[in-house]
């Protein structure tokens, strides 16, 4: 596939992403267990995202971004109106290319998110979601400031940087001497999902590939059986809140379409499963959003016997009560 | 230095050891956080050896010492007496090497320490720790079967498989653009410390080395200091279990006592603090005994403003009840 006219994604803009990333953005391991492949009967790689700055993959996307912006408008800054990793992994960009960032939150948000996005230096703008509208002080703060939205995945900049992730997987799936067959990602808006599936099945034939979403929420296999964009019904309000986002995105829709691309759920507990063997197994922490496809793997949703199989442990920013339900006994 | 002909062990062993376990053992990332730099004011490199095959740098020790041994020694298979990772890691030595191993137990060693050996394919055998001498019934052990003994750290194979990690550092450090200034080892029969700290010292001009024990229970630091192996008066019996062995190796301060090292020592609590710091800022899994160098950089008992550190986390295979109580809100 090349590159979408359109859309502006494909493996050529990933291939650009990898080259403004390097030396920026960690090289994650590709992490193997020998006990988890025989949990599972086949081959597990597993891209530990949760070690990437920032503890998420989601400074790939912001950072990717930023860099292909102009020197007047990299100068001017970025802004976003995500509280989560997506939140700090604009802060940490803006810091790493040194130019000023806001990041426009809830008034409620979680302390630590708000001295999270403050230590990367950026300025955190509050709203009140009972009476105020984030897009609309989000585009008050664009407007006078003269400053750029970077989105969380409505962007193909945002998903060619995620996708320099299956590019990863790829160059260390084969210093390993293996060529992945099947691959899971956890899915929200899609941004991660669209470039790893893009860059990976462009580097191997005939990819089994799947996304993996909370259970009852699935809107982007909902909007891929559909052809176009579902949003979930409600915000799941579960553990899983870093694949809990509202819609799917239509960019990411349009490009996991011209993958096969099976869907399939985990539900909290399986989430929190997955958590706890990624914690026994593989010794990484990471958060039950981004443990789902691993999730899918334990419970069998995905027949992987004999198989090998690449996942992203994409995030590890848990609540430490979580983390302690999830590491029982 | 060159390699010592009493002993058997310096660079040179270190380096073939690093040949010997290419492709076979993980060559562990070496992780950087600038919060956790912005917390002790200095750049600390840590290298997470909890991503290692069996969650600890153990099985590099093991697997040197396997494949160093003639063929029929091989075939002969291998033993050792400990319960912990060492135990582990030369089950899973074994396997990789496909010869038979035998690992000596207490009756009450911990279920899961006994699944782990057996699950690598290690044949496990129990002696009663209030009548029976460990060494004796491994002594019959090797007797009977022909099989040879791998000691956790009085050996200097397994004091140069350990060494790699110090070479992997050495190396890392460089493709950051990086030169250590300090480096802190976990410390107990010392196989660990006397293999990073030759490699490193080795690598880098004018080093500050640290062990670091627990409190109380210094034995290296007290051998170092009258130039003869001490034991600890009692087993700790806290936390640091990975570092809480009763005696000082004496091959192990053969080496170290070449160095200038100053010995640090940690408490339980602690200990506990640089796990929740590691699960944190790193995400990674990381058993107390394996923070003790975190926690003595966390708590300023060496001072390492403006300096580069490295660090070892040294392994990941942690009680669930105490990771909870370290991980707390």
């Amino acid at each position: 596939m090349t590159d979408d006219p359109v859309i502006g994604f494909g493996i050529d803009a990933i291939r650009e992403a990898a080259k403004r990333l390097a030396g920026r953005a960690v090289r994650t391991p590709l992490l193997n267990s020998p006990m988890l492949d025989d949990l599972v009967g086949g081959r597990v790689l597993v891209k530990a995202e949760c070690l990437q700055l920032t503890g998420s993959f989601k400074v790939r996307g912001a950072l990717n971004a930023l860099l292909a912006l102009d020197e007047d408008a990299r100068r001017g800054g970025i802004v976003t109106y995500s509280a989560g990793n997506h939140g700090q992994a604009v802060a940490a960009a803006a810091r790493l290319a040194d130019c000023p960032a806001v990041v426009v939150m809830p008034r409620d948000a979680p302390r630590i998110k708000v001295d999270n996005c403050r230590w990367w230096g950026a300025e955190t703008v509050f709203y009140d979601p009972g009476t105020e509208d984030r897009e609309e002080v989000t585009g008050k703060i664009l407007q006078a400031r003269g400053m750029t939205l970077i989105p969380p995945f409505e962007d193909p900049r945002v998903m060619a940087g995620q996708g320099t992730v299956g590019l990863e997987i790829a160059e260390q799936a084969r210093e390993l001497g293996l060529a992945p067959d099947t691959v899971l990602v956890n899915c929200s808006g899609g941004g991660l999902a669209s470039g790893v599936i893009t860059a990976l099945n462009h580097e191997f034939e005939g990819l089994a590939n799947h996304i993996v979403e909370p259970a009852g929420f699935d809107k982007m296999a909902r909007s891929l059986a559909i052809g176009r964009v579902c949003a979930n019904p409600r915000p799941p309000g579960g553990v899983m809140d870093a694949i809990s986002g509202p819609v799917a995105g239509a960019r990411p829709l349009a490009v996991l379409s011209r993958h096969d691309v099976t869907g399939l759920t985990v539900t909290d507990e399986e989430a929190l499963a997955a958590v706890a063997v990624a914690h026994r197994l593989l010794k990484i922490v990471v958060e039950p959003g981004a443990a789902a496809s691993l999730a899918a793997l334990l419970v069998g949703k995905a027949d992987v016997r004999g198989r090998t199989v690449a996942l992203v442990a994409s995030g590890g920013n848990v609540d430490p009560a979580v983390y302690r339900r999830a590491v029982s006994d």
